[in-house]
């Protein structure tokens, strides 16, 4: 199954095909050297394999986590390149989550002012959202993807396959950031999820959030618009995940989190039972004062109103402007309630 | 005086007026946070003239030179923005000459993955040359530009008064440059050399230089093609700025030696008065094998050929792909006879 990011002259292919790590030779070009990055989280097999598909491979296996999403592994990475002899035809194959797609992205983005990148997302997560948009990065003084680039990979590659090897913590996390989509544009992916079917379906899972975001990046691939309907939960999510920073939360657990607060009390009643069902969490495990000290610090350095993402029905949401402090107040008596 | 770069939505003014510095806030948005990045061999008056200019400046001076050009330069800019509080809505400018264009735009490019970019080049060699093009980097394990991106300013101003300050081997390495485009490209601007009045009529060398690099620029964004004429007589002057690197060369002067040997007799006749007459060197101060072997290894690592460029007769040009053997066989009884 293959779609076609429509991006001009920056467009690519998105395919999905159980056991296509073993066939990445035919649909990626890898006739050249290639540096493979990928960390010590994924199971090495899978870097070999499309190793074994390369006419000259380096692998570069960096720890796992948003430490390696730093600028001292992008020196690491182009000194790499640039010691094997790298230049501007070969390419960067990044085999792993989000955080292996957006360092190495980044990387591939700027050596020599731009060489081939491709992603081979591994975890439900990067499959579902990080593999296609364009956003490379790295973090910087614990502020994430501070520096980075707008960067179009060639080519995706999901093999669902990999996801059997995913710990069950993590599938779920990809499920949160799936069912984000679903509440905010699809009401029949919503109720693959409320039949408890989303782990039986989970290709069609991947594909149906591929194609949202896939027509929300076409319609907006420098965001300046509809593309903030996929920071839905973030806003929240994102004060969770800084005020639980050392409690090794998961991306899409603050998402889960942040999605919360963010919709109509019809919607929450459908969207709670879900999330439980999902093994995501649905209480607060911080009190609700850190979580919005974060948010209104975050927010106040791009100015005193924020856009927020709320979802009055399922399949449908507003764009709202709203001011940080009023915004506060407003999901204040929600968190409390979610301890 | 204004020349518009035709990029569609990256299009941008590049304005030249004597005296521009002390207007620069007419001209371009400074109503707003401002990096001004600059470094302490350009005199501190001229940054000062740009901050006066600004609602909220930042100056950040560098140390001269191209060690400046580094990631560590990077993350200390984009670190300096970030507890500044600068949003996606702020800007940067460089003041300066290449070194301050290329790392300041690099900044501007990924800081937030991309703000708003302002260059107010300097150095004649700046003005002529690295203004325009859109080309940022930094050096990485002492390759030049090893890390960077294509990524075009909002503006350039250049205001030709600087110069004054300039010393003249400085000068001399830019008007290099000119006489680079007017070999390849323009006839008449090699007359105004030709006829010793380079110095006299410097903002018409400027002028002219701008416009042949932006034709070809506009032709060829992203280096496939015509671009490659800009390289004239840098395959050599790689070489000779790398065998002479210890010993404090200019780019420009590495150019007037490289250009030597690629053009015809006739055309070369006519090259050597001028050179000596702007004082930039014609003979060269180091083994003719050194320069090969720089030469060679540089562009070992592209394959086994090469592009060059060839002078003909003046205002012409060849792009010549050879061997790179070939290429050092042909050009070193030229170079053993510039001792």
């Amino acid at each position: 199954m293959v779609l076609h990011m429509d991006l001009g002259d920056r467009g690519y292919d998105i395919r999905v095909e159980r056991g296509g790590l073993d066939r990445a030779g035919e649909w990626l070009n890898l006739n050249r050297r290639v540096l493979i990055v990928t960390d010590d989280g994924v199971p090495t097999a899978y870097a070999a394999r499309i190793a074994a598909q390369c006419k000259e491979p380096l692998t570069v296996v960096l720890p796992q986590g948003e430490g390696s999403k730093s600028l001292a592994s992008l020196e690491l990475l182009c000194d790499k390149m640039l010691q094997a002899g790298f230049t501007r035809s070969d390419c960067v194959v990044a085999v792993g989550g989000g955080v292996m797609g957006d360092l190495a992205g980044f990387a591939a983005s700027c050596y020599m002012r731009g060489i081939d990148f491709y992603n081979v997302p591994t975890t439900l997560l990067s499959q579902v959202d990080s593999s296609i948009g364009g956003k490379v990065a790295v973090n910087l003084s614990g502020v994430k993807n501070c520096v980075g680039a707008f960067y179009q990979p060639k080519a995706v590659l999901i093999d669902p396959d990999t996801l059997g090897t995913l710990p069950a913590r993590q599938i779920a996390s990809g499920m949160a950031e799936a069912l984000k989509m679903a509440l905010t544009s699809d009401a029949e992916l919503f109720s693959i999820f409320e039949r408890g079917e989303a782990y039986d379906r989970i290709e069609e899972v991947i594909i149906s959030s591929l194609k949202i975001k896939k027509y929300v990046v076409e319609q907006d691939e420098r965001e300046g618009g509809l593309r903030r309907i996929l920071n839905y939960g973030h806003t929240l999510g994102h004060g969770v995940e800084s005020a639980q920073a050392l409690h090794g939360v998961y991306h899409g657990e603050c998402v889960a989190l942040g999605m919360i607060p963010m919709c109509s009390d019809a919607v929450r009643a459908r969207l709670l039972p879900i999330l439980k069902d999902l093994g995501l969490p649905v209480s607060l495990s911080t009190d609700p004062e850190t979580v919005l000290g974060f948010v209104s610090h975050d927010k106040k350095c791009q100015g005193d109103r924020i856009s927020v993402i709320y979802v009055p029905e399922v399949g449908g949401f507003e764009i709202q402007a709203v001011d940080v402090t009023a915004f506060c107040d407003r999901v204040r008596p929600i968190l409390a309630s979610m301890i």
